[in-house]
């Protein structure tokens, strides 16, 4: 060992990032920990954001609180821009970050495969002010129709289409469902039966990954009976902002596209010295470094792990984090001068999704049933509440959410870009 | 009375707006309300949520759910531009409204004085997202020093300009005072003696108004105990964004200058065709009426009503919810088919300020004793709490400030604007 202490740059304070910085706090490293924003974003609800349930700041959490007890843990608020593996230096839009170790931890962002019209003109949902933005069109919208004369306008006002059947477009379209229950108390004109949702899957089902056929015929029946309209094996091609295209030359009159469909890596990773696959994930060895590099690693959803797997993994948290105790063990090592790495394995946790208030789907693992219904949200609820990281948020969502159970309505339903006109879809 | 029902548009859902149209609910009139913003906003905590005590949804409240069950009720979401008196319509950014009664309760936006160059790089406090860009700012600028290698401009940016001693001054400068102590625990490496708060205040004295001398002596010593400096009789001239100019000449190196030194009238109120004052403040007989009009009223912060009071009322919710009154009894008369009008008389329920957590200032008045300390922010909190509009957000509104108190922490600490880096000031 080395008498000055070694220092560990982690790029994205993500699940990952974050469980990997708390681990390495305990030892006697330097870990400098480097995301574009000043939040942890609790991702798996950001859907609740969009859909005026919860407020941003109960799914985000200031980075340097988790640290407040570890000055071997630095913050560093800037946007990578990739790496100098011959240097050991990290290069982000406020100057160069040296490193003994590097771990990549920059997470996804959304893939729109190519279609720059889809991309320019519907919603993302990975960031917090996607979140936002996405909740403020829809109320917009409310508004826009409830005074608009011309039927056909007001019906492509009123029509919602979330692409994507994975969890995070299931999530996404039961809660807008709800959400037009709560509207329809608020406007007193309005015929909500011009208001319509759509749920648009490119393949023939729902739910890819570990979810029976059980539990996707439950979801799809559970939706149609929310009144979502679902599609299957329908194909976005194109999409100008007023009409979506399909792949059989259909279309549908809309201004509100939300796009679950995909994601990629973000593009940073790819200017870090390793190669990448078609999601622009960078490849990792069974050890978890970047090929072909010692000491850099990558983890989560920004590397492709492909060992002993029919697939790269999932994009969720688990396997972030089971990765940031790997990358930390083999980080320690080689700091000891061992040779001897750990080599991944993943633990399967299961997956679960709900389907708007007091429904939900939870897959069957080695240590719970298929479950659904009451249950499986309870179930749901449980998991999401005791893994939110405030403990003070945790109250405060708790009573969000028994309120909006029991009474049904919204209280975040707030367009705060109003004052910012330009920032306003119409 | 006419066989048609009246149509009486009401302009601003402030408290007056609000108020009023509760009133008018119970009649027998079909009543719109125009707000560019689809929320009433509860003014006298916006410095909560510039200092991450409290989310922008907990003081913000959609319009329409006040109204739910009033069907004679309707919501307009536009910017109102000016009114025709002759064709008897308002005019808006998304088409004319026909009235036969017009009711102006647009209220008050920042007044810099014709200062271009304040107006440009400064603050203002009086819209939700001004507050949430305030935080933005603070934040944002502790981040940046944190890591700043230059020692004046890392003072520079730790230097928070408050300029106005009114409440809203006081109240944000000992909010940023307490921030800044939740501040210390997640910063390592930062000099906290970098940091510097002063409130800016261009008479001899802070809290004009029914403040006695006695509070306003114990507002300054408080706020000096907290780590603010005040600058009495010291009136700014310019700021370029990086260094505040004085009357006398001085300067002051900072990043942070947030304005709470003056409100005008928003401008639309002149192009309704009354007179307007210097504040550009619509001017109103002793019945509310604007002059010369007999159909159109103006309340709250945008009128000025000067009968029987040595100067124009201050512009605070009381008397927009005073006004709210007689203008509705003025309007059922008018309808009625009266001519006795009511005279406005202005019942003056006294005055507060917090200074930060556990302090506050309340004037005497016929009801209570002049208070100060932990007693008048209890009755800050509890007068506070019970005005706040949704029961639920009473609820977790009062944990928060519960949590606040005890732990001395602030959750919402996160930068939400830093994925559109356009809007960050840096």
């Amino acid at each position: 060992m080395s008498g000055e202490k070694k220092h560990i740059v982690i790029v994205g304070a993500g699940f990952g990032g974050v469980k990997l910085a708390k681990l390495l706090a305990k030892e006697d490293v330097e870990v400098t920990l480097v995301d574009r924003r000043n939040f942890h974003l609790f991702q798996p609800l950001l859907y609740q954001v969009s859909t005026a349930i919860l407020s941003e700041d109960e799914i985000a959490y200031p980075i340097r609180t988790f640290f407040r007890k570890n000055p071997n843990v630095e913050f560093y608020m800037a946007q990578a821009q990739g790496a100098d593996p011959a240097r050991k230096v990290l290069l982000t839009n406020h100057g160069e970050l040296p490193y003994d170790y590097l771990v990549l931890a920059a997470g996804a962002t959304t893939n729109f495969f190519g279609m720059k019209t889809v991309e320019k003109n519907s919603f993302g949902m990975k960031t917090l002010s996607e979140a936002t933005h996405i909740r403020n069109h829809i109320l917009h919208m409310f508004e826009r129709a409830d005074k608009c004369e011309d039927e056909a306008e007001r019906r492509r006002m009123l029509t919602f289409v979330i692409v994507g059947g994975g969890p995070t477009g299931i999530e996404e379209a039961g809660a807008i469902s709800e959400l037009i229950e709560v509207q329809k108390r608020d406007f007193h004109r309005l015929d909500f039966n011009e208001v319509s949702v759509h749920l648009i899957e490119a393949t023939p089902n729902v739910l890819p990954g570990g979810f029976s056929d059980h539990l996707r015929q439950y979801t799809i029946e559970t939706l149609r009976k929310k009144g979502v309209e679902v599609h299957l094996s329908t194909g976005v091609v194109d999409y100008d902002g007023r009409d979506v295209k399909f792949k059989d030359g259909s279309t549908m009159a809309t201004k509100t596209v939300i796009w679950a469909a995909g994601v990629k890596a973000v593009p940073f990773v790819a200017e870090c010295g390793g190669e990448v696959d078609r999601g622009g994930r960078i490849i990792v060895n069974e050890k978890l470094q970047v090929e072909g590099q010692t000491d850099v690693f990558a983890i989560g959803d920004c590397a492709h792990y492909q060992h002993g797997t029919e697939r790269p993994l999932p994009t969720v948290a688990p396997v972030a984090m089971q990765q940031a105790q790997t990358a930390h063990d083999n980080i320690m090592k080689l700091i000891h001068g061992q040779t001897d790495l750990d080599t991944f394995h993943y633990k399967d946790l299961g997956c679960m999704a709900t389907i708007g208030r007091a429904k939900a789907v939870v897959g069957k693992t080695k240590m719970n049933p298929e479950m659904t219904g009451f249950l499986a949200w309870c179930a749901w609820m449980f998991i999401h509440l005791i893994r939110l990281a405030g403990t003070h948020t945790n109250f405060t969502v708790a009573i969000k959410w028994w309120w909006n159970f029991l009474s049904g309505t919204r209280l975040g339903r707030i367009i705060t870009n109003c004052e910012e006109p330009e920032t306003v879809k119409e």
